[in-house]
């Protein structure tokens, strides 16, 4: 089979069971000019399922970085009315989202990290009501990957740029379950309906919080609030659309309370936060809100991270992953959060999903934070899993279960 | 000298001597995503130039004609406010454009013309104030080539595709006066004072009209307005920086009196208007209208756009260019009016530059309109040169002055 049939069946993927596109609806795909193979091939998977119209919104990152450089103090934290009105168009049609990555690790490594800070706060601060509303469900969206050079030469260092490139995209291409012979629709109902077995195994238990340790340092207690749901593979907008918001996803996930976690947790492998690679960090938390933390490359990035707002002290999502998941045992760090995310346990620094609380995304963001649910203009996950990890959940009993040991979970 | 640096020669001409970046001017690069290499190389030069801000609008030729073919018939015709508030805001903020052209020749063949019709014409009723500003000379605006593996197939269909794309390439840069080591902006400064000459030389004779002969069947005669302008290289924007609106050009060119062209008029290379090669077509004239044309391939996109509107039935421009010229005589057909009417005579459908007449740019539309000037929401160039054109200038005293001679210029 050609590379190019494969990338059909990720875009058949993308459009179908991601965003699942609706017919007569608005599409906005959001990608790097890098990604313009499989933009295409989305686009016209698109109007295969009769969307209205398609709007395709590129960046490049190499623009970008030159931007964030050079540009003036005052274009640096300005973002014009006509931005803010093409993302309020985008809610006002009802559109749905698909977003193509095709990281560039480190892309950003010579921007200063005050410039970057300054810009990502001018641009939260006037569109964080398009992350409100993704994040609320109110419009399917989905996030696929792309391969480029830079990025496969990252993961794949001793190999030549076309063999790294060949190998990232049949990672990528396996990771979102598209090979030669299958059907991805419906292994993708099959693998929802696995994960939907995990959600209903941990809404029974109704833990109060969990207890994670490792021999590397993290001992972690992360309380969940009252009512809390968890959520993995597929969700319904609130306009009862079902759909996958990540390709791949092998997570299960919650809301912690943002009043409750205490310990500190050590990172196990690199983020890339605007185009910045932070490594080797730990936090330290007291009643939900970071008191410490130190990172050995980035630091600065990983503070501002921290810094953004009062939420970003604070998390937002617990996910379980086992050690020994599909993602983690090729053995691949993928520098790139969608894939390493989804083969280690994580947390999210930031905001929390409404869906993951009874009642959530019909409440307002007020009611919401009485009952412990955690805001911001941020939403990281770090990973933080490894092969010793042991879990442990406690019920509101006082009731001890072991969750994982030896980094998988027992059931 | 690598490709690369030879490119970043031609991405300093784009902003130097094209566009003329000003210091803490905004910068808008309109592109496709198959010239991101030399859209960053541009984006870089701009802030070199102290540029405070480089916008790059992007578009994608493949994505557009999928939108043509299957969005829905409401999406063909509407333009959302924001975009329309997007050139607003170029304006208001004194922006200059960098447009990069990278031709995928007949890219729209299999979209019906009227699909293009409506969808343009939408466009053009909500846009045409851009338009306006830039052929006002409001702002520097500048055209520089890209080339691309299809364009370059057309070209040279007797290669591969990577022999072809060098050949372009090479073409594209030494028709842009780009050389392995050559100052590019000192040969341009030479270039403008030679087209300067020509200019001077027309406006001296200051005619009544133009009449073109050839043998395969030409015999027209364009009126000029009264107190018409020869202009050609570099010009001044109404805030008197001093730009190149093509790279490249050679074109010496002035405005016909819209109600005064008579007879019959036949291209001689092929038009790419709107994604369609339109073919061997003539048009013929009666009292500065069109009264009958043909084509023998795509006639009925030459149709919709001689029925664009009142102004598109005449002409905006008349353009002297020896058969003998640097572009022709590399025998390269470009598919593209870029090149092609730098290698050729060619007359402009529709609206007119207000430069081409004396006091133009201060005067309004209607007041240029009693003078003879052409107002249309279009401005299409096609070629009419032949190796055997003459043509003769007449005087308002009616003397005749030999200016061509078998296709080339006497003076």
């Amino acid at each position: 089979m050609s590379t190019l049939s494969l990338l059909k069946k990720l875009a058949v993927l993308a459009v179908r069971v991601g965003a699942n596109v609706q017919k007569k609806q608005l599409v906005v795909v959001r990608c790097s000019t890098i990604s313009a193979v499989l933009a295409r091939l989305i686009v016209a998977e698109c109007y295969k399922a009769k969307a209205s119209n398609v709007i395709v919104q590129w960046r490049d990152e190499y623009v970008s970085k030159e931007s964030l450089k050079h540009m003036d103090s005052q274009s640096l934290v300005e973002v014009p009315q006509y931005v803010i009105d093409q993302n309020k168009y985008y809610i006002d049609n009802n559109a749905c989202f698909i977003n193509i990555v095709s990281t560039i690790p480190g892309i950003n490594d010579s921007v200063k990290s005050s410039r970057i800070k300054a810009f990502s706060e001018a641009s939260m601060k006037h569109l964080s009501f398009l992350q409100n509303h993704t994040m609320s469900n109110k419009a399917q969206w989905t996030i696929v990957a792309y391969p480029n050079k830079v990025w496969a030469k990252k993961v794949f260092p001793n190999d030549s740029a076309n063999v790294a490139l060949k190998k990232l995209q049949e990672a990528i291409l396996n990771a979102s379950r598209v090979y030669e012979n299958n059907d991805p629709i419906k292994d993708w109902e099959i693998h929802n309906n696995n994960l939907t077995k995990y959600n209903q195994t941990m809404n029974n238990y109704n833990f109060k919080e969990l207890h994670f340790e490792n021999s590397i340092g993290t001992s972690l207690v992360v309380g969940l609030v009252k009512d809390h749901i968890w959520c993995g593979g597929g969700e319904h907008s609130t306009k009862g659309v079902y759909f996958n918001p990540n390709i791949p996803t092998e997570e299960t996930f919650t809301m912690p309370d943002k009043n409750r976690i205490n310990g500190k947790v050590y990172s196990t492998k690199p983020l890339d936060y605007q185009g910045k690679l932070i490594e080797d960090f730990y936090l330290e938390f007291k009643d939900g809100k970071v008191i410490n933390f130190d990172a050995k490359k980035e630091r600065e990035s990983l503070e501002n991270l921290l810094n953004t707002d009062e939420g970003s002290r604070s998390l937002g999502e617990v996910a379980l992953i086992s050690y020994d998941s599909p993602i983690n045992n090729t053995g691949i760090l993928f520098y790139n959060t969608l894939f390493d995310e989804n083969a280690s346990c994580h947390l999210a620094i930031g905001r929390a999903y409404p869906m993951n609380i009874k009642r959530g995304v019909e409440s307002s963001i007020e009611e919401l934070k009485v009952r412990g649910y955690n805001y911001s203009n941020v939403h990281v996950d770090f990973m933080f899993g490894s092969r010793d990890m042991s879990i442990k959940g406690v019920t509101w009993d006082n009731e001890e279960i072991e969750i994982f040991r030896n980094g998988n979970f027992l059931f």
